[in-house]
């Protein structure tokens, strides 16, 4: 039998100890052992939950209890999530996130302390929330040079944007919406800004050329100037306004990577990817293209993911996986310089344009590449 | 370094080949050391192929070499292949396939077998090709309850129903055209009449809930009688007639296992997966629907699959996954008592029923289930 404990009881963390016990049988068979959720700490009380007698709030409890193998960490950011993590890892304990933020900006120092103490540090859910989509990467695909990853990694602002379409409503309205619903939080600027989606794509980088990415240094627009005329303009043409994530890499290894709004014609599955789903399509040389969808955030699906983390790192406990990537930054090129079509708006008038560099282009309102 | 054979240098085969050649880092990158072809075992004499000074006629001299730890097959068919599976796990090598006959059908015999002998046995490009879609299922997703699968698994039928609607011709010619572009083969008998996509709807199943289900349980409807008119009035709803495999389980356990042609209408993905492309739904309890999309078929992405299998036998010569399933047999009731909306058409009226089980469908010439 395997012990564990989760950090932090909030949306992911309640849904992680609900899939622990509702799948008991389906993760015990996968993980070859029982696993009992042993502590769950949060600073708050919480009496009215089923889980009242396993709550903690000294995380030292965990770290000094030689039985907790797995540690579940769901606080978020880069706070004590990240002195927990390290202290958990440095005590001999597997680790598994949802945190996205934690593994873009401190991957490397986590995944090589991890190697050091012979354990595993897993991050499924930190990209496309349930979808099984980093392992497929690193494991799957491993065959493959990754040619170029595109993706809807951000359920929110996809939330957004479909609903702007549906409902004929500008930005702020549908954003109103979305925050009544719960598809975005009260404090939504990491998810209309594109911050969210370039630590996804920090992590895609990652994972899929070995070195490290810095969120820092990745071009990003958001979707605040995104128009209802320009979702209404493309959706008559079939296809969608989406915030992608693009990875590329040419022949001389020079990587490029963004986030911005693109025009997404039609015959891209991607223009099909609603509400607050995600997809991603990931090319390698060998399998061509591959799309990777589901949904991309919530309690139980994100949990999906976490428990499906815990499995494996259960059963590789006495052989971890040694996933990492290199802190040698990655070379970068700029996608500015790269050819694209492109939809322009002056006013009511727009077009798709030849294949040129964003500095060839007619004098617009508005443009947003088109996903070829 | 970790040698490895070849049986059977056809399509897959040497695909594999030259993946293994052209990826090699990658492939190190993944195995944690060299991965080095030593043998192609082949009936055939190809003087002219790269390959010629790795090839040997006789298989005994893979199985009595005891540097090769990696047999990857790439024969097809339950005959010869069956028999060098066998002989290469009894000799304590990893065995990597894309024959879904030999798993649907032999599964349980050789996954136990390998079991036995520490080694593993995999074959991830039995479904969906290059897809990363079995390991996914039971490694990924191994928190969930599976609740449904539903897919497009069979690339040749895919295309040809593709090909019709797009160039408006009948099955026959469309078929014909599917053959000289190498897309079906000159006996397309297991394509059309649903076999292959019954083999692999039971591996899905096998995995998916641990238990064996033979082909010959399975109810199949091939494409033979979907026509043209029946393609068009989907089209002109925005959907499309697909052949499907559907796996569902209700409560009490019972498994529904099926393949037939279905009325998928546009709100689903599997209405836009075209030409020879596969797509699968699986549906978890925690995660929801899932999709994995991408090329079903063709050398240099089956190949992807096999050789990332490769990798994962490398990574765990030392500690076998252990995947495998009972040959108890899967509970099966009768797919006919499910209800569903149905698109039914005689002459050339056509409509789409209420939900109904198939004996209170009103006389009709044609019907399909519709995809909800």
């Amino acid at each position: 039998m395997m012990n564990m404990a989760i950090l932090g009881f909030g949306t992911v963390g309640s849904g992680v100890a609900k899939v622990l016990t509702e799948n008991a049988a389906e993760v015990a068979a996968g993980a070859g052992e029982e696993v009992r959720l042993k502590y769950i700490v949060d600073v708050r009380d919480m009496p009215d939950s089923p889980f009242a007698p396993l709550m903690v709030k000294d995380f030292s409890i965990v770290e000094q209890d030689p039985e907790v193998g797995v540690v579940v960490e769901t606080i978020g950011g880069c706070g004590v999530a990240l002195t927990f993590t390290r202290r958990a890892l440095a005590a001999g304990k597997h680790v598994v996130t949802s945190n996205k933020q934690l593994v873009a900006e401190h991957g490397v120092e986590l995944l090589a302390l991890a190697k050091e103490k012979g354990v595993n540090y897993f991050f499924e859910a930190s990209v496309g929330g349930g979808i099984p989509l980093l392992r497929p990467l690193f494991n799957d695909l491993s065959a493959n040079k990754i040619l170029a990853i595109k993706g809807i990694v951000n359920g929110t602002t996809n939330y957004i944007l479909t609903a702007m379409e549906q409902s004929g409503t500008e930005l702020d309205e549908a954003l109103k919406e979305a925050q009544a619903l719960g598809y975005a939080e009260l404090n939504p600027d990491s998810d209309l800004d594109g911050t969210d989606a370039v630590r996804k794509a920090c992590i895609l980088a990652d994972l899929a050329w070995g070195r490290e990415l810095k969120p820092d240094l990745v071009p990003v627009e958001g979707i605040r100037n995104v128009a209802l005329q320009d979702i209404r303009n493309a959706a008559s043409a079939g296809g969608a306004i989406k915030l992608l994530c693009r990875l590329q890499r040419d022949e001389s290894g020079k990587a490029y990577v963004w986030v911005a709004p693109h025009f997404v014609p039609a015959s891209s599955m991607l223009a099909h990817v609603d509400s607050a789903y995600n997809a991603v399509i990931i090319t390698g040389n060998a399998v061509g293209d591959t799309l990777f969808y589901g949904t991309g955030a919530g309690s139980i699906p994100t949990a999906s993911a976490v428990v499906g983390d815990v499995v494996d790192a259960v059963r590789h406990k006495n052989a971890p996986r040694g996933i990492g990537w290199s802190d040698a930054p990655l070379a970068l090129g700029d996608p500015e310089t790269l050819p694209s079509r492109w939809y322009i708006r002056s006013g009511e008038k727009w077009s798709i344009t030849d294949m040129a560099t964003a500095d060839k282009l007619p004098a617009a309102q508005v443009r947003y590449r088109v996903l070829d």
